[in-house]
């Protein structure tokens, strides 16, 4: 049983490391820190302990890596253009690829690619960054929350492919929830990260700022009502109360830095277009204009090309 | 005939100096500057020719005025709570008020101040900016468009006492355009002020950036069609055409910075009250919601807030 790592940086390296760590064949595909992580490995600094693995598979070039039964997608969403070329070269025909970012859409794109393989969607709960090369610091956090692609529209419910990877990620230590409903679960976490991401950007602030000033927080709150209203218009219908437990659970957590913002002060692209544009478009498809997210999103651009000129 | 400049700053200043050095006699009200400007009068750096008053009528509290015919009011529309102790000791039973302010609904304060005064609106296009103690620079413009408030809440049209003032400030070099109808001229500023002002601060952009970027030239856009929205709300009916003009004058603008980012940059309160809320409250009174520019606001009071903090 062979794993794919697409993208080996804060999000594919620290929760490939664990796989490798806990026994898994795991090939990691990189870009920038590929000579590094051949010589020295993977270093993951992490609150439940550091570790390194010595000698990993490492790749620089996704025709080297062996078929494999199951492939991480972390790459940013900025790159999904090469997912085209890399992801058919890589994963077995009815392999299981888990495509860990966040946003709208992808999956179907991946199933377009791979017509006979599983996709599955994972929303990370994980709060790490790029330390230096091959160099992964796990701050905070961690779990996965994981549902099926289902390319008839609905909901996948808890297929076999499904438990198989869970169960896999559990014994690698990573704790994961099931969704029965991956389009749902992904406009619940577009509830957080529409809100939070652009707005962390946009004023520069962690969330706990956002969280403290009247009017920071009542856009954090029209976002998010914005976003339910979006998803609903899209047939999700969350429960009553989740923008307040979310907001709730946010002013619990320690002052955070959404990856839109660590991926601004990086000078990285932003993820516009699947965490913003793509759930735009849909409820617009369906009628609801998310004009807030919009405005927003629009902002993003701006800061985003002006940071990157 | 004697004028009060309240407010000696890079408005008030200007127009003040322009008029004392003009023949007119002019007594101005300073704040920090005060000692400084008694000893040193002020200096006018401009584009139409440096010049200096060595000696003004210069006062640090109001109540050492002489009270005058009319009384200038350039000061941030963040200080208008001094007006109520200041205008009534400086202005004359049956004098005028020349409010130099942006934003909408300070004349009828000032009206209900002054029960038998004149007082007229007047929309500055200037750009200077205080270079030091007593010190304005005036970089480019300088024309004002006035109107008379009119206390029957109808256009006041080109009243005798709106003569009288563009009369003297025309004598002293400074263009005016008269307006009859204060509150649609008004409206008309407002589609520059709550567009450019509160982007260039959240976006970090002078005007010529937000329109070179097909993002922040959308947003520039769809707040000036929702602020000729609400002036239509309010009864005030803008020609067609009208935002289209302001983007093509402004593009042809050299590169500008509004002046509600100076203040940002210089770590003065933004005049959020007047230039975003009161206007976004008439639209609503009149049913019409300005979700865009109300979103604006509330990123202004985050940034304006911890900018000062």
């Amino acid at each position: 049983m062979k794993f794919a790592v697409i993208g080996t940086g804060a999000v594919g390296g620290y929760y490939g490391a664990l796989l490798a760590r806990h026994g898994f064949e795991v090939h990691f595909l990189l870009h920038g820190d590929f000579e590094y992580a051949k010589e020295n490995g993977l270093l993951i600094e992490s609150k439940n302990g550091d570790f390194s693995l010595e000698s990993i598979n490492a790749y620089g070039r996704a025709p080297d890596m062996p078929p494999c039964d199951v492939a991480i997608v972390a790459l940013k969403a900025t790159q999904n253009h090469q997912l085209a070329s890399i992801l058919p070269a890589v994963v077995k025909k009815k392999g299981t690829v888990v495509l860990l970012q966040n946003g709208l859409g992808v999956e179907a794109e991946i199933a377009a690619m791979l017509p006979e393989a599983a996709v599955i969607g994972g929303l990370c709960f994980l709060c790490s960054h790029k330390a230096g090369p091959a160099h992964i610091r796990h701050l905070d956090y961690g779990s996965i929350r994981m549902g099926q692609f289902s390319r008839d529209g609905g909901a996948a419910g808890i297929t076999e492919e499904l438990r198989f990877v869970a169960d896999v990620f559990g014994k690698a230590g990573i704790q994961v929830y099931l969704a029965d409903n991956l389009g749902k679960a992904r406009w619940e976490k577009l509830v957080w990260n529409m809100s939070y991401n652009g707005l962390s950007v946009v004023l520069n602030a962690t969330t706990d700022r956002l969280m403290n000033d009247p009017a920071s927080e009542t856009l954090v709150e029209q976002i998010m009502a914005e976003v339910i209203g979006g998803a609903g218009a899209c047939g999700f219908v969350l429960a009553d109360g989740f923008a307040r437990q979310m907001l709730a659970a946010t002013e619990k957590m320690v002052a955070y830095s959404p990856s839109m913002k660590l991926d601004f002060e990086a000078g990285r692209e932003l993820e516009i277009h699947t965490i913003y544009w793509r759930p735009i478009q849909a409820a617009a498809d369906n009628g609801y204009e998310m004009q807030a997210a919009a405005m927003l999103a629009r902002q993003l651009e701006y800061l985003d090309r002006n940071n990157r000129a």
